[in-house]
C-alpha cells in the first residue's frame, strides 16, 4: 500500500481542477494511505476513514487556507494533512505530523483540537475577528456527532439565536461516538434522516433536472431549502443555521456540489451529512469502536493500569452492591468494558460531558452510593469545576480514577496528562494517590475507599512493570521505602517515577535510597521530619509547578525549615507526539538523566 | 419590617396545614422578610422575590428533607431557608446562614449551590441512586432561565432520551438573567408562554369546571397533557421531560394544585413557571439587574478594581481598534457596563458559558483581534480545560481579566478565588500577574498586552487603598521594592497582600523589606538570587498549595539551593462566609499575624 500512498501526493496537488473521476480516484488513494499510515504507526482510523470525501469536497471548493477550516476533536484530520503535504509515513512520531491539527505544523491547521466540542465556538470567534476587521473569508467548523452533545458545543449552538454570515459547520454524522451515542439531541437528529417526504421530493427532483446546469443549481438549492422547510421545527434552524441535509457523505458528486451552493450563499449554514465510520475497511465498518484508535498493526495498546482497574471494579462490586462507575466516552479507554457488561445497570457513561458525568456522580454519591469515575488525566480539566464545587466542597465519597495521568506519547500536546497534580493538589478535602504499579492500584483503591472523602488516584497509560509487595498503604506507611541506602533520597511519585528511580538508583553508584510516595495528599509527614537533614531528590512524570516535588518544598518551607532539596519534573512547556519514552529523554526525565543528577547531588 | 420578619417563623410552622389564605398570607410576609435580610445585610434581591410563592408551593406539597429540592446557583433559595429555619438576621454573616444552599448547614439543603447548570446532573445522579438502592422519594431540581443555556445543564438535559421517574425540573423563568439572555434555547421557551391555542383553552376549561374537585384534578391533568400535546416538538420533550405549563409563578393556588397532581405522577416532569423577577418590590420589578446582588441598604458594593477596568478598557479601545472584551454573564460584576455602551460591538456577554466564551475568545485572536476576556476567579474555573487547550497551547495573545481573586466575604465557600494561581501556574506559556493596586492595573495591563503572549491579571474584590508608584513593570523589573528593610523580606503577592505587608513591616518593628511581587510567572529570578541568603517570608490571599509561596520554593528547590524561606496563604479547607476581614483573622492572613510572624522569625 505504501506505493499507493506515494501516489497521493502527486494527485493530491490538483484536487481543484482535477476531473470528477480523478477526484474519485483520488479519495481511493487517500483511504489506502490512511490504512497505510495508521498500520504503520497507530492512531485514529474509523473517523478518518469516514471523512475522505467530505474533506476532499471541502478542499475542493473552499479556499483555505484563506478560509478557516476548524477540526472538533481532530481524530478525523488525517485526509486534511495528506491534502496539505503532510507525509502520513511518520504520523504520530517524533517530527512528524501529529495526529490532530496543529497550527504549528501548519498554516492549514487554523486551529488546535484535540479536546471536544471547541469547533462552533472557535468558529464563531474567528467570525467576530473576520467582520470587525472587515474582511472577507469564510470560516468552516468540522463536528461530529459525538460532540454535539458536548456542553461546550451546546453552549456555542444556543449561544444566540442568530449566527454570524459565512459561516459552515459541517456535521459528520455517523452515528458513532467512541462509546454508543444516547443523547436526546442526537436521537432528534438521527430522525431527520428517515424522513420520507424530504427523500421522496429529492428523489423527484433528482429524477426531473439535471443537476449541473446553472439552473439545477438553483434548484438544488431551492430543494434544500424545501428540505429546511420541512423540518423547520429542528433545533439547528432555531440556533440561527439555514439547515442543509441530510446529504450522503460519501458522494463527492453530491457534496461538491451542495458546497459550491453553499459557498456563495452568505447565510449561517448547518450542513449534515450521513457517514459510515470505517468506510472502505471492512472490518472497520463491521466494528468501528474496536478502529476508533488503535496502535501499530490495528493492535489494541497495552494499558495495564485500565485493565486491572477492569478487572478490580468488578471484583469489588460484587461486594459492594454501593460501587457503581461513571465515565464520559471513554468505557472501553478506562478498562470499564468489562464492567459495563457485568453491571451495566451499575455503569454510567455520560457521553462526552464530563461536567454532567461529575456533577451526576456528586448527586449519587449524596444520594447514598460509592461513585468510581473513570476519566483521563486531559478530559479531568474539563470538570475541574465540577470537581471543586459539588465534590470536594461536599466532601462526598467520590473516587475518581485519572487513567493517561503523566506522558502520553503518540497522542501528544493536546493529550498530556501533566496538569492534574497541580491542578487537584490544592483542592479543599481532596486526597491524592499515585500507586506505583498496577498491583497496588488495588490496595490503594481500597485503601481510599474507606476513607469516605473525594480521592484521586493518577496513574499512566501503557505497561508497568510490577515493583513487587513491600508494605500496604495506611495512615501510618503513606510511602514506603522500594530501596534502602545512605545516599540521596529520591521521593518518586507514580509508577514510571519509580520504576526508574530503582533503576537510576542502581545506575548511580551513589547508594540512593528510593521512596514509593503513592500518597501526595496528604504527604508522609513523619518520613519527611525523619528525612529532613539529607539530600532530598523529588521525581515525577508532571509539570514541576504545583506537582508533588512543589508539595515537599511547601512542607518544609511551611515549617520554615532549610533543606537540601532537588525537584525534578517536566518544565512548564507543551509536550508535543514523540513516544513517551522520548518525550521522557527531552524533558530529562530518564532513570539515565535521573542516575547523572543523583551523581552530581552526592558529590556537593 | 422586622416585626413582620418575626412573624414569619411562627406562621411558617404550619404553611403544610394552613388555609390557602394563609399561605397567601405567609407569601407576604416571606416577601417583607427577604427585603429586610438583603436591606440590612445584602445578597440576592430579585431573584427571591421573584421565587416566593414556587418554593412555597413546593414545600406545601412535597417532603422535604426526604423528598430533595436542589438549587440551581442557589441565590434563589432564602425562602426556602426561611421556610426552614434559618434566621435571615444574620444572613451571610459569620456563623448566619450562607447565601447559597450548605448540606453542611441543613438537613434541607440536598445540595450545595452557587455555580450554575449542576442542579439537574445532581438531580439524575440522586435519582439513580434512589432507584438503585430501592428508595422511594422525590427529587425536585429547580433551575432559573439563565442556566439553562449552561454548557452543564445542556450536557444533562440532553444526556439521554430518557429521564428518571419521579423527577421534577421546576424552570423558574423570569426571562432575565444576570445580563440580558440572547441564547437561542432561551428565545424558543419564551414562544412557548405566548402560543395563544393553549391560553385559549386553559381559559375554556377554567370558565368551564371547577378544578377544586377530584373531576377538576384529573381535568387540571389533561389541561397539562393537551398543553404538553400541542408543545409536542418542544425541546423538553425531546429530552424525555413531560412537558407543563406555562403556569403562573405567582399565584399560589394554581401552583399548589398542579404541584399536587405532579406528585401524584410517576413521570419526569418540566414544569414551566413564569415569574416576575424582583416580585412585590417595585424599584426592583423595574429594574431587576440593579437589585440582583446589592450590598447593605441596596447600594452597589465598591469596586475599585472592577471600576478601574471598565475605565482603561474604554481608553485602550479608542487607540486600539482590535482591543474587543469577552465576560460570561458578569457585564456588570466585572466593570464591563461603560465599555458595553461605548462600544456594543466590540463587547461579548456569552452568557454563564464560561467554555463558550473562552474559546470563542481564542477564536478571535487567531482571527486577530485582542480579546481580554472578564471573568471572576470562581468561574474561571469553569474555563480551566478552554484556558489550556485552545488559549495557552495555541499561545494566543487573550488577555485574562480575573476579579474576585482572593477571599470574597459574604459570598462564601462556592465563590471563593482561592484557586486561580494554583490551578494556573503550571499551565504552559502563561503568564500572571497580581497588580499592588488599581492603578497599577494599567500598568501591568498594558505590559500584559505587549507581550502578545496568553495572561493573566488577578485582582480581589472590594476596595483597594492606593499603594503609591515607584517602579513601571518590565522584563527588568518584575517585582518592586514598597519598603527597604535590613529584616526579614516579605514577598507580597496581590493588593491585600502588599497593603497588609506594608503594615506588618511597621507593627512589627523587624525592619522588614516589603516587596510587590506583582508578576508571579515567571518570578522576577534576578531579585531570587540576590535576597537568596535572607530570611525570606511569601504572604498570598490564596491557597498556599501550589500558589505564589509555593513557586518561589520551587525556584530555589530547582536550583537544590537552601534557603529561610516561609510560606504564608490560606490552608487547602473551604472558606465559608464571613466579612473577607474576618476571613483573613481565621486564616491567619492578617497584618497583626503577619507582624507576629516576621518578629519570630527575625529572633530565630
Amino acid at each position: 500500500m505504501s506505493e499507493e500512498a506515494n501516489k497521493t501526493g502527486a494527485i493530491a496537488g490538483n484536487f481543484k481542477t482535477c476531473s470528477e473521476k480523478q477526484l474519485e480516484e483520488l479519495a481511493a488513494r487517500i483511504r489506502a494511505a490512511l490504512l497505510d499510515a495508521v498500520k504503520n504507526n497507530g492512531g485514529h482510523l474509523s473517523a478518518n476513514l469516514g471523512a475522505v470525501e467530505l474533506i476532499l469536497a471541502l478542499y475542493r471548493v473552499f479556499d483555505f487556507p484563506r478560509d478557516k477550516l476548524i477540526f472538533d476533536v481532530g481524530h478525523q484530520s488525517y485526509t486534511h494533512k495528506l491534502l496539505t503535504g503532510r507525509d502520513l509515513a511518520s504520523l504520530r512520531e517524533k517530527g512528524g505530523p501529529s495526529g490532530f491539527p496543529d497550527p504549528e505544523e501548519s498554516e492549514y491547521d487554523a486551529f488546535i483540537a484535540g479536546h471536544s466540542g471547541t469547533s462552533v465556538a472557535a468558529g464563531i470567534g474567528f467570525c467576530a475577528a473576520r467582520d470587525l476587521r472587515g474582511e472577507n473569508y469564510k470560516v468552516v467548523s468540522f463536528i461530529g456527532d459525538a460532540s454535539l452533545g458536548n456542553g461546550e458545543a451546546l453552549e456555542a449552538f444556543f449561544s444566540s439565536e442568530t449566527k454570524p454570515r459565512n459561516f459552515l459547520v459541517v456535521l459528520n454524522d455517523n452515528g458513532m461516538s467512541i462509546s454508543k451515542n444516547q443523547s436526546a439531541l442526537y436521537r432528534s437528529i438521527s430522525k431527520l434522516t428517515a424522513k420520507r417526504r424530504y427523500r421522496n421530493f429529492n428523489s423527484f427532483l433528482g429524477k426531473t433536472f439535471k443537476e449541473t446546469s446553472a439552473f439545477g443549481r438553483r434548484l438544488r438549492r431551492l430543494k434544500y431549502t424545501v428540505k429546511g422547510w420541512l423540518n423547520k421545527n429542528d433545533f439547528f434552524e432555531r440556533c440561527g443555521f439555514k439547515y442543509i441535509g441530510p446529504v450522503n457523505g460519501h458522494d463527492l458528486h453530491e457534496l461538491v456540489g451542495v458546497l459550491a451552493n453553499i459557498r456563495s450563499m452568505n447565510e449561517p449554514v448547518l450542513l449534515h451529512a450521513v457517514t459510515v465510520k470505517g468506510k472502505g475497511f471492512e472490518a472497520a465498518e463491521e466494528d468501528p469502536a474496536r478502529f476508533h484508535g488503535v496502535g501499530r498493526n490495528f493492535c489494541g495498546a497495552e494499558h495495564t493500569f485500565s485493565a486491572a482497574l477492569g478487572a478490580l471494579l468488578c471484583d469489588r462490586a460484587e461486594k459492594d452492591p454501593t460501587l457503581v462507575a461513571v465515565t464520559a466516552a471513554m468505557t472501553d479507554g478506562v478498562g470499564l468494558a468489562p464492567f459495563a457488561e457485568k453491571f451495566p445497570s451499575r455503569c454510567f457513561d455520560a457521553g462526552i460531558c464530563e461536567e454532567y458525568a461529575v456533577t451526576m456522580a456528586a448527586g449519587m454519591a449524596k444520594g447514598g452510593l460509592s461513585p468510581v469515575v473513570c476519566l483521563y488525566s486531559t478530559f479531568l480539566q474539563r470538570a475541574f469545576d465540577q470537581i471543586v464545587h459539588d465534590v470536594c466542597l461536599q466532601n462526598l465519597p467520590v473516587l475518581f480514577c485519572v487513567d493517561r495521568a503523566g506522558l502520553v506519547g503518540a497522542d501528544g500536546k493536546t493529550h498530556q496528562g501533566l496538569l492534574d497534580l497541580p491542578a487537584l493538589r490544592a483542592v479543599p478535602n481532596l486526597r491524592i494517590f499515585a500507586p506505583k504499579d498496577a498491583e497496588e492500584l488495588a490496595d490503594v483503591f481500597d485503601y481510599a475507599r474507606s476513607l469516605r472523602v473525594p480521592a484521586v488516584i493518577r496513574y499512566p497509560n501503557g505497561g508497568a512493570s510490577p515493583l513487587g509487595s513491600y508494605s500496604r498503604i495506611g495512615a501510618d506507611s503513606l510511602w514506603e521505602v522500594l530501596r534502602a541506602g545512605g545516599g540521596p533520597v529520591v521521593l518518586a511519585c507514580g509508577a514510571r517515577a519509580a520504576a526508574r528511580a530503582l533503576r537510576a538508583a542502581d545506575l548511580s553508584g551513589t547508594d540512593a535510597q528510593v521512596v514509593n510516595c503513592r500518597c501526595v495528599r496528604p504527604l508522609d509527614e513523619r518520613f519527611l521530619d525523619a528525612a529532613a537533614g539529607r539530600i532530598l531528590v523529588t521525581f515525577e512524570e508532571g509539570y514541576v509547578a504545583g506537582g508533588f516535588g512543589s508539595a515537599v518544598a511547601e512542607y518544609y518551607a511551611a515549617r520554615s525549615r532549610c533543606v537540601r532539596l532537588t525537584l525534578i519534573g517536566a518544565p512548564g512547556v507543551p509536550v508535543a507526539h514523540a513516544s513517551a519514552q522520548q518525550q521522557a529523554e527531552s524533558l530529562g526525565l530518564t532513570a539515565e538523566a535521573l542516575a547523572e543528577r543523583l551523581r552530581t547531588l552526592a558529590k556537593a
